[in-house]
């Protein structure tokens, strides 16, 4: 009885490599590889979901036949974090059958987990700590798109066994193409608490995540202004008729603004924008992780004109923050003309910048971890 | 702004169909529909992962390509219930872009829920009556491959609600190829569970599932008599030396074996059998849902020689269960067997027939929902 050990040079399979499969493997020092048989193709490439800017590469990857008709390519070094990719078979995009399946890009899309240093990622890596639970909860919402959804909650360590404690929530969102299961599978959105709480850098918080789309057949339309206003006005009813009372009715929330803020990243940080500006009788906790850059920026009409008067917003909010990661340009750039406008009119606000990556899950994970602290303290 | 409506004629997408995708599509009358727009294939077909029972079909279905470069098939009627498939692509193996990823057959894997009449289905929908919520919580394991693992544990409505109220457990064990997330992603054992439990059917429990292949790497060793064993007796240690400790000190459990079952689906109804029989201090109620023929079956020797004593086993029993489904032939001989042998024995037992279902979650689904409402009773 012997088992796929380690090779002695140091590959292994990734941790996103599917159960039964030996590639994708990763290599300590960030190098990638893929590999799949598949004697009948002509032309196989490994495609990046964050491409032209994915830190797994500006464009499709080319993979080398062998001789024995397995197609393989080596990538990297990539800096460590997950990546969404797929594989193009003769022109026909594919996911990978050796990777787990994630959704994202509107669908079921193969990510890679790459490995980094010890010290600088361990902050979302499985620790010896205590663990929250993550829950999915079944509800059903209400108006003109009432239906049933599923919604995540994590519930911090201690939370079973302090029946009387109460604590805040940070309500999280994904982002465009993603779903409810985004920030636990994707973003290792518990493992950043369990780690962050146990070090006394973070309060306990529950973080509620749920489908941002708000009523299912949103996702299908075709992008534009109205949708994207349609996707938060949609998702604002969802959230304060339905699924805030629900959470301060199932769990043992602190139900005011004070301990209740709203995040999320891309298409959820638009949403986080929007709705927690004009909502801070709900939230007093704001924070946007690289918000799409929007038509406009106007202090009369933006943000559902939110900033028309900034000393009432300015004393209303207990934090602002909006981060993004440096190699992704038009986010940066949008960022900093809200960073100047918003210093311009007085209104308090933090902003963050994740060195190296892009619009991908490495940076959304260091903005949540360097948020998260700044919360309910 | 207009949607994607469900076309006249009643062709819906799938309750499996990605997010983001317009096929696979079902009929109410139990038709399915497969396509894939791949304009440079020259054959592709739908490969059903129960094959040769399987509902969907006993082999390969082969697509037709339209002029467009789209390959179309429609199969049916198919009986209701989950089903796993995936597609080949010039002889490979591959996912429907379209279709939500499931863990079955070792990896990641496409699966389509099949509809059915509103009342041979209401018990594993989604109604309006109270939902448990299925947690996620990851602890460490001891012995000799020591480890992080996952679990899935479903709590039953009302468990938040009343924190003095203790519950009894039943652990409840995937198959081969599957992990902890089977039960529900597939088996739908929350909704089956919730359906029971408001209709009073079923008394109020916790649900465990966990990864039964104890420690990872055991699922990558090429099958064998003695693989077959050392999964169980890992499994074994597992769940009496880590997780039944820790269900009962993190969950409100009536912690003996009065309240304590052990149930699984194929290798898992193995391990059920196997570990339920010979650990009757820890386990008073087993169910083993298609377990697999093994290689004999033999009083002095089988179950551990739990069946040398079977006046004792019978007394420390409070119930013995044995399902599955009369399209799988190889299965219901090996239960008739069982079923015979137990009987000479004296050994009080229950069997049960899910009709025209093979060995495939509409089998399992109906051994849970026929199975849950004897325990604890």
């Amino acid at each position: 009885m012997t088992f796929s050990a380690p090779s002695a040079d140091g590959w292994v399979r990734a941790q996103t490599t599917g159960p039964g499969a030996e590639y994708p493997q990763v290599h300590p020092d960030g190098l990638v590889r893929f590999q799949l048989e598949l004697a009948t193709a002509g032309d196989v490439r490994v495609c990046p979901g964050g491409a032209p800017d994915s830190g797994l590469g500006a464009g499709p990857l080319p993979m080398t036949r062998t001789d024995d008709g397995v197609w393989t390519v080596t990538v990297g070094p990539v800096p460590p974090g997950l990546y969404y990719y797929w594989l193009e078979v003769d022109g026909t995009p594919v996911n990978d059958p050796g990777s787990r399946c994630y959704t994202g890009h509107g669908r079921a899309v193969s990510a890679i987990e790459v490995p980094g240093p010890a010290d600088a990622t361990a902050w979302y890596q499985l620790a010896d700590v205590p663990h929250g639970d993550v829950r999915t909860r079944r509800h059903h919402t209400t108006g003109e798109h009432a239906g049933w959804r599923r919604s995540v909650i994590y519930t911090p360590p201690g939370y079973d066994e302090q029946p009387q404690r109460r604590y805040p929530v940070l309500y999280l969102q994904h982002g465009a193409g993603e779903d409810e299961t985004g920030w636990v599978d994707q973003g290792r959105a518990d493992l950043i608490l369990d780690n962050l709480i146990a070090a006394g850098a973070a309060e306990p918080m529950i973080v509620v995540m749920t489908d941002g789309y708000a009523w299912p057949r949103l996702r299908r339309l075709a992008r534009s202004p109205q949708r994207s206003r349609t996707i938060v006005d949609a998702f604002e009813h969802v959230l304060l008729h339905d699924l805030v009372p629900l959470v301060d009715s199932a769990y043992r929330t602190v139900p005011d603004a004070q301990h209740r803020a709203l995040a999320g990243l891309s298409m959820g940080g638009r949403q986080a924008l929007d709705i927690g500006l004009s909502n801070t009788e709900h939230f007093g906790w704001v924070g946007a992780f690289s918000p799409p850059p929007i038509e406009d920026l106007d202090p009369a009409t933006s943000f559902r004109g939110a900033l028309a008067d900034p000393a009432g917003l300015d004393a209303a909010l207990r934090l602002l923050w909006v981060g993004c990661g440096t190699g992704e340009a038009r986010f940066v750039e949008w960022r900093d003309r809200l960073h100047g406008l918003l210093a311009d009119l007085g209104v308090e606000h933090e902003v963050f910048s994740s060195e190296g990556t892009a619009h991908e899950w490495p940076t959304w994970r260091a903005c949540l971890h360097a948020f998260a602290p700044l919360l309910f303290r």
